[in-house]
């Protein structure tokens, strides 16, 4: 194989292989599982169409189904889990199937948590072919539905038998969906890795040309500070909340328009810019690195602020944060360029302020 | 605390208590999670009006919510997995709370899947008020729902914080109910305790004449049995199927008639005969033994033969069984009284002869 493996710790550990090939999953498989076992694919058909073909090359060896869930964050839902239930039954799944999740984070998540529940747990394998599926939402082993009370309300901490990530499937990723997986690899070196910062900058241009050569390096990097962050600290009680940088008011954001006309990345960027700008309040933080962290977001066209929104609705909504603690709100903040914190006496008023400087 | 405590080995050590009382749980909580924290009591509507009073006396000191389901099988599932996930959002529930399943295998399979999967998981306490529940379901950490393509087919392994056992709660149970806790008793003397199996031989007409000072005893050596399998095999790889014995047969003859008409302690009664003589045909078990068994099963009024069913359908029905392997059937068989042993090369001929053996 090409590329690299980095390991993730956990209670069940695997490996993260970053610029592997689709084909060579197979040859990957049989040293793993044996090879006749059954495999059971998930995607969209659009993904489908686009790797299926590349990915089915290596898995000669296996017995194979497919099954195609549309896409779209509303296929995240108990009742795509019942149906997929029905489906894998219908094609003879058991306990010892294997899954392989091909597509981005709604696939992620939602083979992940079907393979965590189906007949108590079956194996997985995370196949991310998003920027942000390959640097955060295939890593850490969280897998999870969306209910009508709450987004991934319903789901586990479930590792997967392993990550397996070929940058060349970003080709085909709409600009757009880019932006999402930016925003988090932006994240990424703000709480955990200034050179990635200084990375991301210095080939801003390329990036946006979207040169293929770049994916890797930015990819890997971001990826392997999530790994370290879930290695240090699996199931979240630590450092591992660092990567809540920018979402508590970025979810606030994306839910008070019910996650309609605002896509996540563009929630996590003025999110980011809002925590700054309180980290900034408390001395966390100089202007100086405030203004390189605007600077760098709007010069991907990432939005850092936003019209006509209530501070005080936007707080408020705050506070439904599954990371809160007895109605305190839990939040991160950057310390300097390159470090988190995490804060759990934040006051409503200091929060206001931040909103209002994101505010036009 | 009267009565006695022991802890199962598991990823997640927990402790048994055997003869606690209700109104001592509080005390006890305060000690693991604290005072004040959020409680969620789970149970069903008869089992609340007999025991919601005597369980709310000891919690005091923390918010409490209660959460009523439906009584019955049905209920068992993703449906009212997605109510009681609204009913706990309503009521404030997040990641800390802790659920209390109080009554039944229903509600400690679907209150604990509920707690493994909100939030990414809760923490939860087994209550069991059947004597299924105290001896079978409570111990073990295994939770699920119910689908249309299989029961139990979506669950965990989800190891609950304690399991609180309060024999007194079996004073009401209709004498139906306790003898689907019986055959699993039985079933555990059988594979692993020939001593309980005499000492349920010798008390037969006191356990008929519904005597709670034997409860303790019976309850307590048949919970031993269970904590001691789970312990060597969390998640059944080896010595945890022996607790499968009767349930291949059984869940064939429940399956047949669509879970209607037919108790899961009958199926389970019925099936241990048809594998014990499976076993005396391998000359695992004397013919004195299978008539021992027989004898104690008949003796509480459970079945040991069926009527009218076509062997071939119910052998065939046993082919979908989660334990299965690669298509091949594999059945729990006692060897003697007190031992159990897993075969995998049980061919359909001699499962049709000991199905033959049961259908009258
Ligand atoms: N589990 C975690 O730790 C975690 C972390 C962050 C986000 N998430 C979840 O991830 C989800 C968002 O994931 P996402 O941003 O990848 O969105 P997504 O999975 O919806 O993918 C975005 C779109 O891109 C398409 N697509 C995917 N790969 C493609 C490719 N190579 N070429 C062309 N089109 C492609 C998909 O069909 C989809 O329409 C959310 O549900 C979020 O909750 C989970
Ligand atoms: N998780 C496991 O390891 C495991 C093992 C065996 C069975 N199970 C599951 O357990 C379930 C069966 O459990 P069950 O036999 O306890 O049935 P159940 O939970 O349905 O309870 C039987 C009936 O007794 C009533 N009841 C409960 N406690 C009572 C009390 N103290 N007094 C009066 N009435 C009372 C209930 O309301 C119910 O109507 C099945 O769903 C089965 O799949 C799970």
């Amino acid at each position: 194989m090409q590329g690299q493996r980095i390991d993730v710790v956990s209670v069940k550990p695997y490996p993260v292989f970053l610029g592997a090939r689709l084909e060579e999953l197979g040859d990957y498989l049989t040293t793993r599982i044996g090879a006749g076992e059954h495999l059971l694919v998930i995607t969209h058909p659009n993904v489908g169409d686009y790797y299926l073909d590349t990915l089915q090359k290596g898995l000669g060896s296996f017995m194979v189904n497919t099954l195609i869930v549309p896409q779209g964050e509303d296929e995240k839902s108990l009742d795509r889990l019942s149906d997929l239930t029905s489906e894998a039954i219908a094609c003879g799944a058991d306990r010892k199937t294997v899954v392989l999740a091909l597509g981005g984070g709604v696939i992620g998540d939602l083979a992940g948590f079907f393979a965590s529940v189906f007949m108590r747990g079956m194996r997985y394998v995370q196949i991310p072919t998003t920027l942000l599926a390959m640097v955060d939402s295939s890593i850490g082993g969280k897998v999870a539905v969306n209910h009508a009370a709450g987004k991934n309300l319903l789901g586990d901490f479930y590792p997967p038998l392993a990550v397996w990530t070929d940058f060349s499937t970003l080709e085909t990723l709409p600009w757009e969906e880019m932006l999402n997986g930016l925003a988090e690899t932006i994240k990424h070196a703000v709480i955990a890795d200034e050179e990635l910062l200084s990375f991301i900058e210095k080939h801003q241009e390329e990036i946006m040309a979207r040169k293929p050569e770049l994916y890797k390096e930015l990819s890997s990097r971001s990826s392997a500070v999530k790994v370290r962050l879930v290695s240090e600290d699996e199931t979240e009680q630590g450092k591992r909340m660092f990567l809540n940088y920018g979402h508590s008011f970025g979810h606030a954001l994306e839910a008070e328009v019910a996650y309609q006309g605002i896509t996540h990345g563009q929630g996590v960027s003025i999110g980011m810019v809002a925590a700054a700008h309180l980290a900034q309040e408390r001395g966390l933080m100089s202007s100086g690195e405030v203004e390189r962290l605007i600077k760098l977001l709007k010069g991907f066209g990432l939005p850092v602020t936003v019209r006509a929104k209530n501070p005080r609705v936007l707080t408020d909504l705050m506070g439904a944060d599954k990371k809160n603690y007895k109605g305190q709100k839990v939040l991160v903040l950057p310390k300097g360029i390159g470090q988190g914190i995490v804060i759990r006496d934040a006051n409503d008023e200091e929060i206001l302020r931040a909103w209002d400087k994101v505010i036009e």
